[in-house]
């Protein structure tokens, strides 16, 4: 081993403060080291990739494209709803980019998607007072015209009422005939280390409409999924069952939904008028961006990552998922400029119609369900290219069998000792969770599922909004998804043992 | 002296901590004393007021009447735009409710008033993706349709060129000719202690159009003027100078306006659509809303206070300045529920049409300008019912005479006398600044200028937007504005020496 491997190795165990400049942790002056860097056991992989990891780090600290690439993306492109030119242009740039780049291989995977078009929107306060309330159509959502005292060309407009949670919606029982049902349940206030309440808050958008509209709901309402607003309506999907009428639906602003509870709530009679123009159209082609670089000894086994190159049609999709997909085309670029071809193939997958279809994560699972045996693990970039923390693996299942649960701590135990490479940037920490939407669909074929974790203090006050916007995004945060993104595949790519094995 | 009275007194030289059941602090409990009732000299007035100072914060902590109030005011009665029906239901409620509260007269003072009308309005990026911009219309603009291949009633579209201050505006030359000139100076973010910067950045939102119009520009976008933003447009007043074409202006949120700078300025040929259908219609009849407690001994001494009823047509007009109005009515309330009748008049004073046009505090200042050498103090609140920290007022001019000098000074010493008697709950502070723009009309009469000061930490990212709303009220800073208003226009007037003498 050489006398400079061991230096590191020496000084890998103190943490980031002591190995600033080796590291070149981009946090290293402006944090102190976390308790996950001055608690995280050395890792068993350490003499083996420790200079590598460095290597990579500093290429991402040091020459990261991310940034202006993610600027290119967000400004000259734009918002990427499925079925969008901008969505065809991103993917056209995506693969381009990533051959320019000089991987191994990319192509473009083609995928039918939906197309839903947004239309006008509109939803106003009749009564007691007239207000333009701060909405957006929740994607998938029919469209219709519930009223038109506002919009001047008459129907009928609707009543309101509250539901708090499902609870709510059962105590109403008959009161939600004909009426407009508002589901208003917020999330509670980011607690760093708690679970964000995001999946409880967002039931409501995904299946209110259709809860309500099998009680006689004739509109759906849902305050956003959100704790903090600026008067920010939120978008995202719904699902309609087969069972029941397919009733406009859109997300108030907080401020307007709570408005809303309050005057009910006081017993006042609550109107809206409610004009949707949103409607789905024929499904369009559009594809999955995939670039490779080649394995020297296993070209077989795979280690794939990513994101998805969908967004909404608000803001700009720059955290969800425009930052986490040119982290990951960065990290490719990382090891190809760096001239490292792990044992295994890396493969980089843009997801299309992550957002309201799945689609792409489907299709590419479909597509290559033969390869999946050899894919020995799938991690998904789409929580934020905010600062990273580590990454995360589900738990088996609660009723899991012994094999299965031995395999589910094989997994963590082996992908515990690469992430904890990551120690010294602040990122070694392994959490237990999900790993995305769009790998999903490679778990039941016993494909590891990995989520890139990070600080989402602010994410969900942008999520599926206008402010989902470059600004929003600090370089030297992207830079580090780059960074510990291209680690952590090469690692996992070249490690001796397969996670999987 | 009673032994009450002298406990109290010994105890007021201890700061809030030490007062804490006496004083009845709303605050006792979350906040350490500040540097500010750390280090007030007592008061020289403490001997004659400290019990009644202490009652009136008393029935403002246990039975202020201001939070139920400003619910009814912000969800039964709405925004408050000069002209709208919201504002006249306003004006009477205000009335009834004086009128309830049992104050000595109640009155509405008859104001004609601009009504401008937004309308609709539609700002979209064609160029280089298409997109529906954030925005709102500046309140006084003309409508306009600048295009309208989005709106499908043809005409033009513009491109747009950006000045980020008026050296940049110069800078553009004949290239603002037949532009759309986008005016991007966002404010600074918040620190406590220092200028906001709002004066700086909505000097672009107030004077742009008109400057930009005179080069040549055909429409005008501005930054709104914030330093914090979820997708969040701000409206707000412009000024259209008579020797230049009156152009349409709308604010952008701030994300869409960085989107656009960074565009124009990486060469990108940046083209939008914009339709206001914003107008004004003829003046209407509107009122301030007067209610009086008559002083003992000297009822032609005045002391006069409030803040202004009307609002934007956005949010609720919550913190601006419904908050306010209903804790200078709460402050009357109190004042009358304890029996204090100081020895000179009290009036408080809703002034209406603050916003765009001012006509109230103008035509206050006309109507009573043979009284207004016998006002001793003028007293608005309007940054919001956030925390009140103390009162301010305006330092001698520079090129003041030593005599008006003189006179500033005095008022300076004698007020801030009476507002060290708030140091006990954290609003001891005399600063130096402007009273407010309804009194400001009293000024060239000599009635010294007041304004309660309160923590603006989140007020300019409300201030003008739809999320001005009542959930951002904090029931016990409200109370707490009433009770420092109270007390201080008590005080004021009723000490022996007037503020003014």
């Amino acid at each position: 081993m050489a006398r400079g491997v061991v230096a590191l190795l020496a000084l890998s165990a103190t943490g980031c403060a002591g190995n600033r400049e080796i590291w070149a942790c981009p946090h290293a002056l402006d944090l102190e080291p976390g308790p996950a860097a001055a608690t995280a056991p050395a890792s068993s992989l350490a003499p083996r990739y420790v200079v590598t990891v460095a290597r990579i780090l500093e290429e991402a600290r040091a020459r990261s494209r991310a940034y202006e690439r993610l600027r290119f993306l967000c400004d000259r492109i734009g918002n990427r709803l499925s079925g969008s030119e901008n969505l065809d242009k991103a993917v056209a740039w995506a693969a381009e980019t990533m051959r320019s780049d000089g991987l191994d291989e990319v192509r473009t995977e083609p995928v039918m998607v939906p197309k839903w078009v947004r239309g006008y929107e509109s939803v106003v306060l009749l009564t007691p007072w007239r207000k333009p309330l701060c909405a957006l159509a929740i994607g998938n959502s029919e469209g219709g015209v519930l009223s038109s005292e506002a919009l001047g060309k008459g129907a009928f407009e609707g009543e309101v009422v509250v539901a708090r949670d499902w609870a709510g919606l059962e105590a109403l029982g008959d009161r939600v005939k004909g009426k407009v049902v508002l589901f208003h349940h917020p999330m509670r206030p980011y607690e760093p280390g708690k679970d964000t309440g995001y999946g409880e808050s967002v039931d409501y958008r995904v299946n209110g409409a259709s809860r309500a509209a099998a009680k006689g709901a004739v509109a759906c309402l849902v305050c956003s999924a959100t704790a903090r607003s600026l008067g920010t309506p939120h978008t995202g999907a719904l699902r309609y069952v087969d069972d029941a009428p397919k009733i406009p639906a859109a997300c108030l602003s907080p401020e307007d939904s709570a408005m809303i509870v309050r005057l009910v709530e006081a017993g006042e009679t609550v109107r809206v008028a409610m004009a949707l123009g949103s409607r789905f159209e024929d499904d369009v082609p559009s594809a999955n961006v995939v670039g490779e670089i080649r394995g020297s000894e296993r070209p077989e086994e795979v280690v794939v990552f990513g994101g998805h190159l969908d967004s909404w049609d608000v803001g700009q999709g720059a955290h969800d998922d425009g930052g986490p997909c040119v982290a990951a085309m960065e990290a490719m670029r990382i090891l190809r400029t760096l001239g490292l071809r792990p044992r295994r193939t890396i493969r980089v997958v843009l997801f299309t119609n992550e957002e309201n279809g799945l689609r792409g994560g489907k299709a590419y699972a479909k597509d290559h369900e033969k390869e999946l045996e050899k894919h020995v693990a799938a991690i998904e970039a789409d929580s934020g290219a905010f600062r990273p923390l580590g990454f995360s693996t589900p738990a088996a299942p609660a009723d899991a069998t012994p094999e299965e649960k031995a395999r589910f701590d094989r997994i963590r135990a082996r992908l515990r000792e690469a992430v904890a490479l990551l120690a010294p940037v602040g990122a070694g920490t392994l959490g237990e969770g999900g790993g995305g939407a769009d790998i999903g669909p490679m778990a039941p074929a016993g494909v590891p599922q990995i989520g890139l974790d990070v600080d989402m203090a602010t994410y969900f006050d942008i999520h599926h909004t206008d402010a989902d916007t470059f600004d929003k995004v600090v370089k030297e945060d992207l830079d580090l998804c780059a960074g510990v993104l291209a680690a952590l595949v090469y690692v996992l790519a070249d490690m001796p043992e397969s996670l999987r094995e």
